[in-house]
């Protein structure tokens, strides 16, 4: 969402855990107590008994930025030691640092810096990495840096360190904008940021090598995008945001990979997106999208 | 939604007004004060300054039916007294009284009253009323009362003053489930009850005499269906649901329609699915649909 | 398609066979030397060298009825003989006859019979089988005969048999509209009819039991449904339709089934249609769609 | 559609005009005279008698270039001095070249540009003209000349004059890329190719101005694009292609803006890479899209 919900003094408050009776009265009071504006509220709950609750708050209060460390510790009181909730209190003017990796196709990567540029997305990025040399100029021209680091079967490990030297402490995000590399899980869980990964789909899936070539050879009639945080089990992460777009006999295997990327781009920014603007709650190996 | 949400001890409440602060935590207080659990929240601002506000809770409360109208009573003081605030609390098991009336056309009748019989909509029917005797035994092997209420230019007064004898005080919403005549201001008026429409929608529009025949002549690639609410200027109310669906050159003009009557029956059942739930809140020609 | 094509006089002929030079020189020349005007004509090929050929022509000539004989004659050694082609040639007017298999769910089935009595579907149901007697009333409403058959681990066999006895020589074409039980390749090579069957689609699959309940554990946000022919290979045949409808995790599993069969009726009954209209050319495992 | 299509020796072949018997047998006996393969053919009739006949075939001929005037003089003499028809007859592996119009909004022109880099579209650029200076540099970054043209109601038949010599000559097709000007009938008859348009739609229309403004106060659930020709009336032409993506309330004007870019520059591109392959056949105010 854009407008002012990105502004100074507007904050933006998640909640997360075991569902129970007076949460939402116990996080709005909070916010009532400081004098902060509701501006709107999404809540939801997994099963009504004994399930589990999100919310997801965006509110006015004025002189945000010199407030909200004691708002935090309210919150730290009220809601994880009395209640046992997660929670997390941003400030919606900061922009998500926002880091890319991808290897030679440039569609997704070009649709992010294109809508970034434009003020659709509410991030910085300060870096794209890539496997690949190729889309270096690109980049360039969008003032972003753009760093080379080669992959290989026996430098993969020393590659993953490389790229954790860049990316440690400098993003909040990292964007696998078709980067056709697998990341380790030891390096998902020294880097501690989502990782958001885009890959074609279809109904049903066809699994392993070749996928739009052998989708071809059933006569799919669909070909989707699924936009999901990246765990170790690769391409089984929580789905973030999906769509597809329809294709017929007429198309050869290069056009359905042509769109595919359509509709890869568009499902991708929409993920990185919302995440961006916090609208999009884990749960477990699912996820509530606001 | 299904589920727990339509069942004993639920309820829900629906509050609009001028935006202010405190609302949430107002509305949310006085259902922890009762020992009510939240089950989901949503809450839109129109604008954050100066703005409308919307809410829709979803709440289980012990013993819901002997206390709602203590709970009532505590509502309309904290919230319509002090905050000015529109307000409407109902038992999410009753369901709502819905009539439809129809004409010849009966897609949008039949996959109404299917999916009611398979439990897909929480409401019952009382009856169905059409201008042509046609669909009388189709509605009857529902076991549903159908009322054959001629109209003409003559006798239409006469026909709207049967009509709402049949309707007054036995229904909670009104369906044009494809009913060719226009209702009168003041049927609407006397009615008193919200009225849903269907029709057939194209980009762009195609006003006047034959939509279907000039959407050919002008190739249109979509066609589409659109659900609003009633209102004097005909076709011109509060949207609640509109859809599309794809066509070519290939179609004729008929197949145009029955295409359009796909779009139609599944967008009209949407919307009369989600105002028997509240979950679509009027706001002035606008709707929020939570 | 509606309208003239399916009525008196009017032909179609599919071609199907290696491609090589000059195939649609010789089909319209043949038609053209009985007097037959080309109404319409899609080809494709499925490469431009070396691959395989499709073509579907519909065409009117007087008097087809008692000339088809000669002019399949002419056909057979003209695109057979000379060229190696397989072709179908068929008076449009006449109907398939369409047997339907159910269980106990009834969308399917009920949006085919709805279609078929409203006229969109260009065919006859000579009768509706099932393994549970619930739907039999239903069905009979509409004129139709219902069979029950039931089916269990140790009768299959048995039941597989008394479906072939129904079946043999009254019917084109076999849709499975939701029925739950698998045939044997032994039933559909003694059938010797196409089976058209449809299930429900996720992007990805969810392979196994319970595919909602999966599917909502990973929050997709898509629900799809597939038509296909059906082959040994369960759930594995060319597929002829697939569309898909937006979820997100409001809906609960029971909501994510009925969306999906909405999605399924709408899917099933293009492929019926188009089947029956012999629009869609099985090529391998894949299909041409005209 | 990709591939060999748009390769040396293959040609396209369209034909278009009033339909009678054995034009389809005509077009693909001289093209079998001349030894070509037909590599694919769509054909279409508006209305099987009396109606208007459709014909787009591609179609293999060795040493095509060198054989085209001949094949074109046969084609004159057969199709249309004997049966009065109109064709076009273009080597397949000629580009388009296709000069772009646009103002201040960079989003579809850039799509355009950035997939005729990647290969998708099968054209040539030679220059883009702008009433405003401001995307000069974007498109100067892909070699493509840009031409500084202001507008304003008094300058506006010099502008014009000085569009027209800059295009006349040099292109085959003319795409309004979001321009914010009306182009006069003088200029569309002098001008005297093709000129395709990209611009928001709505079900219904909202006509007149601020129509996102318009669209938001009636609560729309869908925001479209409609790419057509353009004739003298103003976004009354032919229809090429239509797409929608959902909004809810959620959206602010400006999302419902921004959705709108996303699906305008979706499906201008499609119009565009269709026109290009010959696929789009006027009819009328109609088309007919192969």
């Amino acid at each position: 969402m854009t407008g002012p919900e990105r502004m100074t003094d507007y904050g933006r408050l998640i909640v997360r855990g075991e569902d129970r009776p007076g949460i939402v009265a116990n996080v709005s009071g909070v916010l009532t107590e400081f004098g902060a504006n509701i501006v709107s509220l999404d809540q939801s709950s997994s099963d009504p008994s004994g399930g589990r609750f999100f919310q997801r708050t965006v509110f006015h209060l004025d002189d945000l930025p010199a407030r909200i460390g004691r708002l935090n510790d309210v919150l730290e009181q009220r809601l994880a030691d009395r209640l046992g909730l997660d929670f997390r209190l941003v400030e919606a003017k900061r922009r998500k640092r926002v880091a890319m990796f991808v290897s030679k196709a440039d569609h997704c990567l070009l649709d992010l810096l294109w809508r970034q540029r434009r003020g659709e997305l509410h991030m910085t990025v300060p870096m794209v990495v890539s496997n690949h040399p190729d889309l270096g100029e690109e980049v360039r021209q969008f003032d972003i840096p753009f760093f080379h680091v080669p992959v290989d079967k026996d430098s993969k490990a020393a590659a993953e360190k490389e790229q954790l030297n860049l990316l440690k402490g400098n993003v909040d995000l990292l964007v696998l904008a078709r980067y056709m590399q697998i990341l380790s899980g030891g390096f998902l869980e020294e880097l501690g940021v989502p990782v958001i990964n885009i890959h074609h789909s279809f109904l049903p899936a066809f699994m392993g090598a070749g996928p739009y070539q052998r989708a071809k050879e059933r006569g799919v009639k669909l070909v989707g995008a699924t936009a999901h945080y990246v765990t170790e089990d690769l391409d089984e992460g929580p789905i973030i945001e999906q769509d597809v777009i329809r294709v017929s006999h007429r198309e050869s295997v290069r056009d359905l990979q042509r769109r595919g990327a359509d509709v890869e781009r568009l499902v991708l920014s929409r993920a990185v997106s919302w995440h961006c603007d916090d609208r999009v709650i884990r749960d477990g190996n699912s996820t509530v999208v606001f």
